[in-house]
């Protein structure tokens, strides 16, 4: 499958060689979820994972904010009176968005200005690295709207990316994380000022796209499948998991370049 | 089942609205655990599962000093030379205690001064959160009383709060770790001068019981629940936590209250 | 079984009382490790799990790096083109090095000086706990010979350590992680002056040689037993570990001494 051409109707889409950059679109409120863009995300990722043409993808911002999570109007209302088969049609198809994003098979960067609230942040914790501008804030705020802090699965990855004791304190209080601490608490991977956030993103995007793009599928995958595995279990899932990388041709590439004393240029393969 | 006219007799409890605070009372000695203490504080959190009245604990300091650990000479003592049958039957009264802090329902906030060490360093640990001066000294010092440093739970959780290493090294030497040290570490949520701890911690803990306590109770099931899951597991376990919480009135009460621009006012249902 | 009169052929072996210490020696080339280092070092600490002189064990550096990973002409050449029984012979070799020395029921301490990259940043990561020098340049360089970062254990370790957001960083990229970025994100344990370095990493091995043994074995097989047990199984679990160290007679002579007022000399039963 090829997604080069792709015209979303609910999310921006440019694509940079073999980068394809996600844009959510309403500046003007701070770039909301709604239903629709929901929807159309998860399906997106679903079909990353069978795209030939994309390799990285980079969730970016727009008008100097990420996202603002759900909309109030837009989503909350709907909710609110909705019976259990409707809610739980709704908690899972955003659980299905993480799950899509997490089994893409493709590395994904957030790059993220501004507001970072919600949906937004868990989209941003749903990434594999993140990069912020000092103006980020990031808020797990549900509890502010008389929700839990287990959100499209934050009580289970949050913990694992700033420790438990400072998760815990995000998703009990909905407080704001400053870009600060969220660089120093490992969520953030870099902060980087607003004008260059686009440009360090992709820079990394391409870094990863003219990598061994098949491997780092397989370090997607086992960076989140060895998740639950006993430490046994883990060490045997990588010996499998390498012995495949070492069939592929980029790892011959990559030996006779050095034995060239030349730069390895990868395929994928 | 109310709690709010408890009178324990092996420490301080106190009540303040919804918030309860607990205190050990030896302060003379820096409040050492006993046979006595540990199993009442293991029902009292027992019990708090079903408490109407009470919606956040918090487990304070006293005269200085938070919790100097198991008695040396009420529990070391009398633990030399007994057999099998009654070590296993403290050590599991002590898990049980652990388990009953994280099976309450309710968050649980550490407010620490002084000394934390042994079993000490084990409460503060099993709290949600945890706030200290920079005058606390907390030590997992078992192995300097020649056992392990798996005590109550403290091989699995205090990796997941400061990281492996970090706590691979506390577990296995059993040294100080510096208040500065415990906040850059992440066990500490935030410092705070010794005489604004009490302060700090009760308005954290009104903050909380001012919020969507019920949902507060499912986001900290889920913290925990979801320890050993899969990723997916997780994902899945957190679309029908949220959803059960999507039927709670409070949901309903925070979005009318955003819609009439007022604050909400949430009931714990 | 004895150990300290060994004499392995592919790196040096010294005890300083019951502390070994081995280097992989070839400093003019950074310490690669070998088809055959790695199998004598795999052998070496299975074995060390049986022996009854030898309590702490220091991965040292020598000529100023710990180590360059797999040869690119003894490993990586003789790899390439080879069929997928033998490269999972191969991987499976790596991976039992690592669970041979999670296994080997003696804490383990890295000293790492200058280059740790690829398997060695590994055995790095591998060790309880960590010291280096400023100069420790460490890099889980798999991507860029071709492979995924997905080698040893790395997916399921290194997020464990430095958390996900860092880890999925370093294994995508293959980049350096400078020691001040490892020290801040707990990796390091500690940083310390070349020069100083071996006396620091034998402090800390005495140190716990000193200690009480049978215990440190006990911590060990725990902060490895339960990564992937629920809450409630890892305080059962320690429940039952303790118990177990509470009959040793080391838990009686830190009593005694305690009531001495004297040092305790733990003895390892």
């Amino acid at each position: 499958m090829t997604m080069s051409d792709r015209t979303p109707e609910h999310f921006l889409w440019e694509t940079d060689g073999r980068v394809a950059v996600i844009r959510l679109d309403r500046p003007e409120r701070k770039n909301p979820l709604t239903f629709d863009s929901y929807a159309e995300l998860r399906d997106t990722f679903r079909d990353l994972a069978y795209a030939t043409d994309i390799d990285v993808v980079v969730l970016a911002s727009n008008g100097g904010n990420f996202c603002s999570g759900g909309d109030v109007h837009d989503i909350i209302g709907p909710l609110v009176g909705m019976d259990m088969a409707g809610l739980l049609a709704f908690t899972r198809m955003t659980g299905d968005l993480v799950k899509a994003i997490i089994g893409c098979g493709k590395p994904v960067i957030a790059a993220v200005d501004g507001t970072c609230v919600g949906a937004g942040a868990i989209l941003a914790m749903a990434a594999d690295m993140r990069l912020a501008t000092p103006e980020a804030r990031t808020a797990f705020l549900f509890t502010r709207v008389g929700l839990a802090g287990c959100d499209m699965g934050a009580c289970a990855i949050l913990p694992r990316i700033i420790g438990q004791g400072r998760a815990a304190e995000l998703l009990y209080t909905g407080r704001t994380m400053t870009a600060e601490e969220g660089e120093r608490w490992g969520f953030w991977n870099r902060l980087t000022a607003a004008e260059d956030l686009d440009r360090a993103a992709l820079e990394l995007a391409h870094r990863l796209a003219d990598g061994p793009t098949f491997a780092h599928g397989i370090t997607k995958t086992q960076l989140n499948q060895e998740w639950s595995m006993s430490l046994e279990q883990a060490i045997e899932a990588e010996a499998q998991a390498q012995a495949i990388c070492m069939q592929t041709r980029d790892f011959e590439r990559a030996y006779s370049a050095f034995v060239d004393k030349q730069r390895p240029v990868f395929e994928g393969n």
